[in-house]
């Protein structure tokens, strides 16, 4: 096996410079941040042929990064958008890593390695809007329809800066595997004080709206037992919720109650509607189903024990995802080398591009540690150390596939 | 003891016309509405005269109808302003029961009776303005500078239509007691199919801010361990709360969570922070009392079980008025002599102006049923029988006093 010697100044180098960029990220243009973006892009664009790759754009604006040759080459890769006042790692990160590993490749003379900055992963159009395109999960005219917050289609936002090859298709055949590393942007791997987290599978989200409506009143003139109060219909509602989940669930599995509306809201008013929504994630359809099962059925039996009218509504799934087994055991391997004892197995609760890719080829994922796990913010960040680190188990693991 | 023979026609035909000038109410004139405002006024005040009672206005505005001679006389009223989107009896209903009462008692040689249509009830500057300042529990010179939403003054709002006398103080002394008919406002007697309601005391409120706060999360990568949910904690906190004050709970005690403000209230965010209000009322301070102290100690265990900091603010409190036992028994005598068998004795679970007169005469007030309990509502409505069953309450106590 050729080891893939990284050279850790030029990555860290690499993502201290996309940074300088401004945090607007290198994919679909904003016209506010049109220079920046097209300025970031077209650096990426650079360092990739300064690597020894050819670059390559498909039609949703996906940047690729070719190894020279036509044999099938590994495909390591995440996406370097950001969120409006997202942090410096989330999605670049994987990039810079992806770029660091296949120019070390090339110059180890080690596989062949291409890198991928996927298009909008953050979901200014739509979630992981490229890599779905790219997988053919999403149609290109589909997506190039979607517009933003502004009215902008995607068709229009996605321009490049002069010097990139035309728009064309870079087929997911030519790749024989995908890899991501990614910062956790979750608590589990800081918490522990581990270093590397070996994905195992993305979980899947369900997520449900549920409308209660019982009667608004006077909170001094309505007895407490002729009252149809949605308020206390949540709390019995989450309560119940809490308990029946407690018999099912792993220490993975997670739910949520983080929108809550109100009617009319008011402190002398016996509430008499309350918008809310439940999501819930696990890595384990069957579990997902019966989870489903129960939020309908406790939604049901509380509305109709407090005389409350139940509105269920935007339904919405994303299947769970699972990595490679055979990947996810070099990349094992490859942590307990590179950082012996801190390392662990883990899902990842959060999607990635990595998911889409994984209709196409076998795929794995890697997590390095984020800080008190603060993602989507400027504070995100992770020890120098451990970004390192990431990326020798990253090139450790590539160089023996 | 001489019968007040009053007038059902007369009663009826007075509600009638006050709701032709159009639910703006009769005290403080907005831009808006001056013209309907003072003729409203000027009408209410022209009744009186035609009942054979002398108009007087004092200085914030309260407008009496006094019985010719010097003696003391029983005084008879509520409030006729109105809510913006107020129904045609809350308050009006009071004002006109008690002029029809002071006619029928002068024309019949009953008791002297004065009326009384006290300012600003329902809260465009603050609270029961006018009986506050009458009762002298509010300072003339601060209620004439509290403002509205649209910063008018009261001392500005506060005209007379042409005709009026000149202010001129109207001292508490004149009278030997207060009476207040008033619709319920609440199911309790539309439910219980019952037409009367002797109030024994009007509730004591107390109310609290409170605000948890944990940390933000994602909700797909934050373990439920790692969580510090806000509204996980409102949740529990408002289950304990029900669970704790059942104890120590009268059937009359009333408590409610109006108000819930979630942050960032976002379906894929661990919830950071929630404000909520809690307020609770009850006839007695000691159990007002022992609810705060449960308020407070439960916020501050839950909060400390869960991780989350606990801030307390906005502690409002209005003590409880016990009605006068010996008036309480002569509405008693009346109702069963009048509705046999379908009246009750109850709190008042709203606030009303007969709280601030009690501060200096006895007092005691009646309710008649709200249809399905609405009130503050263009729906808020009652039988006309029931209209005139209490008017013949009243007038029965008022001649035996």
């Amino acid at each position: 096996m050729t080891r893939i010697a990284i050279d850790p100044e030029r990555l860290l180098a690499d993502l201290d410079k996309l940074r300088t960029f401004g945090q607007c990220g290198t994919g679909v243009v904003r016209p506010a941040y049109a220079e920046a973006e097209l300025a970031a892009r077209g650096w990426l664009a650079e360092r990739m042929r300064e690597a020894g790759l050819e670059v390559a754009v498909d039609p949703v604006g996906n940047l690729f990064g070719l190894p020279p040759g036509d044999e099938a080459s590994i495909l390591i890769g995440s996406h370097s958008d950001s969120q409006p006042e997202g942090g410096w790692l989330d999605g670049a990160y994987g990039v810079i890593a992806g770029l660091e590993v296949a120019r070390a490749s090339l110059e180890s003379g080690g596989p062949r390695i291409a890198v991928v900055s996927f298009q909008d992963e953050e979901g200014r159009f739509t979630t992981l809007t490229g890599s779905s395109v790219w997988a053919g999960q999403l149609a290109l005219a589909e997506a190039q329809a979607l517009t933003d917050d502004e009215g902008i289609t995607l068709e229009k936002a996605c321009r490049q800066p002069d010097g990139l090859p035309a728009p064309a298709e870079v087929a997911p055949e030519r790749f024989s595997s995908f890899l991501e590393i990614h910062i956790e942007q979750g608590p589990v791997l800081d918490t522990a004080g581990e270093r590397i987290g070996v994905v195992e599978n993305i979980v899947g989200i369900r997520s449900e709206r549920l409308r209660f409506t019982g009667e608004q009143n006077h909170a001094g003139t309505t007895p407490m037992h002729l009252r149809r109060d949605a308020v206390q219909g949540l709390v019995r509602y989450i309560a119940e919720l809490n308990a029946r989940f407690a018999d099912i669930v792993t220490p993975a599995t997670v739910w949520t109650v983080g929108h809550v509306a109100v009617h009319p809201n008011a402190s002398s008013i016996v509430p008499g509607q309350v918008d809310f929504t439940v999501q819930w994630r696990d890595a384990e359809t069957a579990r997902l189903d019966r989870m489903t099962e129960i939020v309908r059925d406790t939604a049901s039996e509380i509305a109709a024990s407090m005389g409350l009218d139940l509105e269920r509504s935007g339904y919405a799934t994303i299947a769970p995802t699972h990595c490679d087994p055979i990947l996810v055991e070099r990349m094992a391997e490859a942590a307990e080398a590179v950082a012996p004892g801190t390392w662990r197995r883990m899902p990842s609760g959060a999607l990635h591009d990595a998911a889409n890719a994984s209709y196409r080829m076998p795929m794995a994922m890697l997590f390095v540690p984020s800080k008190r796990g603060i993602s989507h913010s400027f504070e995100e960040d992770t020890d120098r150390g451990d970004l390192v680190l990431g990326v020798e188990v990253l090139a450790r693991a590539a160089a023996g596939l």
